[in-house]
């Protein structure tokens, strides 16, 4: 065939962790690589009474309005979200369709927009599909000046955003303190850069709450502009497909304009089962009960791989953390003995920014959340065994 | 607020049949603008019963494969589609998102890509977000040799792709003859040009089925490369938000590709419940009712109309007639007569290129499916009662 293709669309990277979802459906394979909520992690009595009622109301059949439908829009806010003044809630198709507005509402093609390193895949695949130029900045807990985001932001002064997922962060599972915060939408506000932040995690805490997100702390800060992304993936189901953008006036116009081009509107379905879930009032107590199951599968599967000699970093909420294997661990043909032994983990090169970056080969993400409270320490000595070679 | 916008989100021009959308809310409106399934064109027995089933299938509430879902792929195969070898199927987000992903997949920012005129205003929305200029052709019925698009092609040798709408056309309600097809395809096909089929009112057929589709004939023409769009909103329901495209391989993987890079997947919930719709067993029965219910208001619509002195162009199936006004009517506030009277329609410009042109200000595109059989004959007089003035 001879039709030409467009270069951006074509030099899209392959998602990494989306090539691992085969290796998943093997039988009794323990799946450590997906960012997937286990199915005793989800409401299921709420969910059947919220599809009912769905069911029974005609506008989940039926076209509705590109920035959601009113009725959510309102739920959200009465239960999950907070819109500052100058600024609108848009519903999305995840978090993900979120990153790509934002992205391709903030940045044209040949622009820069800067990335966490190591980073979640789809950011980069967001960026490429556009012909935007994805650059890497370090955000370790450890830098409390943000100096790696200055020096990044330095050496970019065409940058159009600055990518972050400060909240129990994929892959690292690390939190950004409140000073970080404030230094990150310090750095930004004085090069009059947007900040793009995206939040999915933040409900998931294991023993205290996260620090406020920059949205929240952006009126500390004149001049900082913030989108902030959320999602119903974590807490109720990411098969509704369904999250928020909130974003000022003059960015949130023009994100719903592209979303309309794009797909039209959000899934009218999926809308009215979030909206009759959340007026169930059910939501607060199933997240408690997820935030204890997800605490307790993380302790297990640290704790056993810190006494095997993996270096675990401190994680307070989320689904991940990225751990270092043991020293002296025989890197060589190690994902291929743990699938041979019924585990699956995410290899940390799949969060470079380059294909073949070597920088994080000694390291793992693994999501403490997707096993049942049984598999976790089934999982963490099939992964200890496939080390021994 | 200082932050700089990617000049072709900025540049997407309203879509002008949603700017309609508040009129529609308004108590005791007649709606022919919009179109919409009426409720009486549901199977809401049907769907309740898919719905059900739905809930009780894991897989509606998680992640799932960005293509689509694989059971649902089977079963639209079985029931809807055909995918010529060399080509695969992808569930898209309504055929709005396979626009788009076909758009993106072909056409760099800053090329070229060929749409009818009169033109579904959303492909003018997709274009727009990317950087595509539009170029418009002729594509009457009457043009048996389809010259109009030949011209055009002559005049864009750049052209990344020709967007169609061949069957019961939007706005037009016209339908391209075989002869026509084969044209195009020809045409095409000798120019190396990718022809986007948009195609999702096929099976809304009144006394017989239209000519085969654009990807039926294309193996007949030596060269031509079609992609394929169909959507479930007309026939099942557009809240589910679901479509599908068809392509040669070689532009499938990258339109995929692009999928994954905006929104992952396609909606889980949404996909299982079509799933479990098709499965049932209902959907000839069904669309069979729904073209008889759709052939008699077509009829009584434009048999008022063309009574009251409309030019009514012949429209063998779907959605939509494209009416010409009596003449000497006062085009000057009819819109707004028509709103104070409780009628509305789309105004012929809504279709044009450049906002402005004035060659379609003697026609409106009426949508008679939206109403119930009671309801079309006093949206006609409600009309006829605007053009007095």
């Amino acid at each position: 065939m001879s039709i030409t293709l467009n270069p951006f669309i074509a030099s899209i990277p392959a998602n990494p962790l989306r090539a691992l979802f085969p290796f998943a459906a093997r039988p009794g394979m323990l799946n450590l690589a997906s960012g997937h909520p286990s199915r005793d992690a989800y409401d299921h009595e709420g969910l059947a009474e919220a599809l009912t009622r769905a069911g029974a109301d005609f506008p989940s059949w039926t076209y509705g309005p590109s920035a959601g439908d009113p009725l959510l829009l309102t739920v959200l806010q009465e239960h999950m979200v907070e819109v500052p003044a100058g600024h609108r809630l848009l519903v999305t198709s995840g978090a993900q369709q979120g990153i790509d507005l934002a992205i391709r509402t903030l940045a044209p093609p040949g622009s820069t927009i800067l990335v966490p390193e190591p980073v979640y895949p789809a950011v980069l695949s967001a960026c490429a599909a556009v012909g935007v130029r994805a650059v890497g900045y370090g955000a370790a807990a450890s830098d409390t000046a943000m100096a790696g985001l200055a020096e990044a932001l330095d050496a970019a002064p065409d940058a159009r955003a600055v990518y972050a997922l400060p909240t129990f962060g994929n892959p690292t599972g690390e939190t950004l303190s409140q000073a970080q915060r404030l230094a990150m939408l310090a750095l930004c506000a004085e090069r009059m850069i947007a900040i793009i932040e995206d939040d999915p995690y933040r409900a998931l805490w294991f023993r205290a709450p996260p620090p406020p997100s920059l949205m929240a702390l952006a009126p500390q800060v004149p001049g900082a502009v913030v989108i902030h992304l959320g999602s119903l993936s974590k807490m109720i189901s990411p098969g509704l497909r369904l999250g928020w953008a909130i974003a000022p006036d003059a960015i949130a116009t023009p994100m719903q304009e592209a979303r309309q081009a794009s797909d039209l509107q959000p899934n009218s379905l999926a809308q009215r089962v979030a909206l009759h879930y959340l007026r169930l009032g059910r939501l607060d107590a199933h997240v408690a009960r997820v935030r204890g199951l997800y605490a307790a599968r993380h302790d297990a599967l640290v704790g056993r791989l810190a006494a095997a000699g993996f270096r675990v970093p401190p994680v307070d909420g989320g689904m991940f953390v990225f751990v270092g294997l043991p020293e002296g661990t025989v890197r060589e043909g190690l994902f291929e003995r743990a699938i041979a032994g019924g585990v699956m983990y995410a290899p940390g090169p799949a969060f470079a920014l380059k294909p073949g970056n070597a920088a994080f080969a000694d390291l793992m993400r693994l999501c403490f959340v997707g096993l049942s409270d049984a598999d976790v320490p089934v999982a963490a000595d099939r992964l200890i065994a496939a080390l021994r070679g």
